[in-house]
């Protein structure tokens, strides 16, 4: 199937599947550059998102300064495919993921990690002093989430006890306010991301203040990617969504929009296909919650007017379609396009995207990153 | 890592992973088994659940006659590792599904299909004429929920029908009430599924009565394997989460207990590990929706007394873990054990089971049907 599909019509693909409009895709792509040299920031993006080498590798020919994943286990696969600069964004914990770091530092020395613990430190020092292998760290700030980081007020501290280890390089800063992201309303989202990323800017000024090295200030997801740059120290930011969008970040306001979140366009869709039809009120589609992640909000039918998608109850295999306003049904075996509720878990249902051009399957990108949650 | 896994203690694998006791496991076959003979009713266990083929051959070695599977990707798998007499659950529609199908006949004939539209067994025929394939089908009929199936008052004209169809050999009637499985009384549960699959046992005898072959009424889950068997015709049943069991199966009443679903006991289990500790009232470990398919119920900690595990809003990779009644939470870098809220979409998460007995690995099985949403 896979090494037949290219050339063919999107709708001649077997369903459930995922694809990727390649001009829409690359038109964001293209906005992120922009912004990035408009607003001198380096764009790190996070790839916990897309799971996938070649879009991370599409993202550098962006002009991306490296990548960003949360998982060591994600880091492993771009290091493997010649990814640079990966920084992982969440704390690299116990042994085992520590001599997993370590052998990422031998092929990737450039590797990046986050910590926020005194215990972490004194490992990955003795780690490192071991191999013989710097680790270049930033200091996670707990922007108020507790999710992880050190809390604002112990940040410098900690920082300064760093000084005792020689095999941990101290690069900066990060803050990353995942909460803030889906905030409906453009100025409530401005107004309380600013003041997180100035009160880390303010944190970046006092370490250089006390003599520490603080080159680098990162955050910010696809929610506040044009919000965040505006505080004073940021460096880089590590946006993900904007690659591919789905309903959640299409639903929040924005700069120029208070209904929409327009900046980025949707790029991925979900194919589906209706599988039984003896219903006057319903159809059933074959995607259910093993191929469309459940949230808050549902899928968007973008292919046909006037149907709405649901779980409805119809386990993990299967969807229900209702219609609303006097919209037809749609037929049996009739296929249905739709923009997932939340890109990031829904793709990592699947193995690969179909990347379409024109409504032609182009190319086939496998999700390589799909499934590492170590 | 998956190699140099036998022999390791379970606390000494890299986290998130998925652990299934293999004594625990026998043990629920077992029981199966033993419920199989002393009813007299077939078990055709559903695969959809575990996604594992060294699980379904092993369901064979304790006597199921065969695998059902919800989709013809996942039958493709079975088949390819020998797996006999596959009953594919939900309806094959469109040129390239019943494409798929006649390339499984080709390997093993036995392969069992439902049919509930009228369109679809013009379709099947003709491939099947096409082909020279003989396709064994099955009438779905609708158990009342609107899924898939004919409704019971046109299944008998439908059937009647397919006499029409010299490549459609009929063999019976599925009837699957996926929505009574987890009605927490089991009284409630026992009324509604009897009724259920006594109306499915009435159409039996209808269709003999007027000469049609019927040897097959297939259907029931975990939840009603007990009750299910009290119907008058019903030949097997296709339950699945029995073999791990889940929270939301562990929670419902059953025969014995009003309380709990005691008869089989949760096998599978998940590991997580405490990576962020710099609040008082919770940690952060390092299982979020991407390891624990987010459900209704929450997952239950059993490697430790009085802590809670919640999503929290901690996003795709990170969640929640508070302590009640004055339990201690855990320490940086401990591991948790707990089970899953819903088997079925959690292990369509992972990659691997690695089957520990006394706590050692001792196996690690591929779940290959993973992601087989087609």
């Amino acid at each position: 199937m896979l090494k037949t599909a290219l050339g063919l019509k999107k709708a001649e693909l077997d369903t459930p599947c995922l694809l990727i409009d390649k001009n829409i895709l690359h038109s964001n792509l293209e906005i992120m550059r922009k912004h990035s040299i408009k607003n001198k920031v380096n764009v790190r993006p996070h790839c916990k998102t897309h799971k996938c080498s070649k879009l991370a590798q599409l993202q550098i020919e962006y002009g991306a300064i490296g990548v960003s994943v949360a998982k060591i286990s994600e880091a492993e696969v771009l290091i493997q495919n010649g990814l640079p600069n990966v920084l992982i964004t969440s704390p690299i914990v116990t042994d085992n993921k520590i001599s997993r770091l370590i052998s990422c530092l031998e092929q990737a020395p450039s590797t990046l990690i986050v910590v926020d613990n005194k215990e972490n430190i004194v490992a990955l020092n003795e780690a490192g002093a071991r191999h013989k292998k710097m680790i270049h760290v930033l200091v996670d700030v707990d922007p108020g989430i507790g999710r992880t980081g050190v809390k604002p007020e112990y940040a410098l501290n900690f920082a300064l006890e760093m000084k005792q280890f020689p095999w941990l390089n101290l690069m900066g800063i990060q803050c990353y306010a995942g909460n803030l992201q889906h905030i409906s309303s453009f100025d409530e989202r401005k107004i309380k991301s600013l003041q997180t990323m100035q009160m880390a800017s303010d944190l970046v000024k006092c370490f250089r203040e006390n003599g520490l090295n603080c080159p680098i200030l990162t955050g910010s997801g696809t929610g506040t990617y044009d919000i965040d740059v505006e505080a004073t120290e940021v460096t880089e930011i590590q946006p993900g969504s904007y690659t591919v969008m789905d309903v959640q970040y299409t639903s929040i306001g924005s700069q120029s929009n208070e209904e929409q979140f327009n900046a980025f366009k949707p790029a991925m869709t979900l194919l589906t296909t209706v599988i039984s039809n003896n219903r006057a009120e319903h159809v059933t589609v074959d995607a259910g919650t093993k191929s469309i992640y459940v949230d808050q909000c549902k899928p968007q039918i973008i292919s046909h007017q006037g149907l709405k998608y649901d779980w409805g109850g119809f386990g993990d295999e299967h969807g229900k379609v209702t219609a609303v306003n006097g919209a037809q049904l749609p037929g049996y075996g009739e296929v249905l396009e739709l923009i997932v509720p939340h890109c990031d878990p829904t793709i990592n249902l699947f193995d690969q995207f179909f990347i379409t051009e024109n409504d032609i399957v182009v190319d086939v990108w496998d999700i390589d990153l799909r499934g590492k949650c170590q």
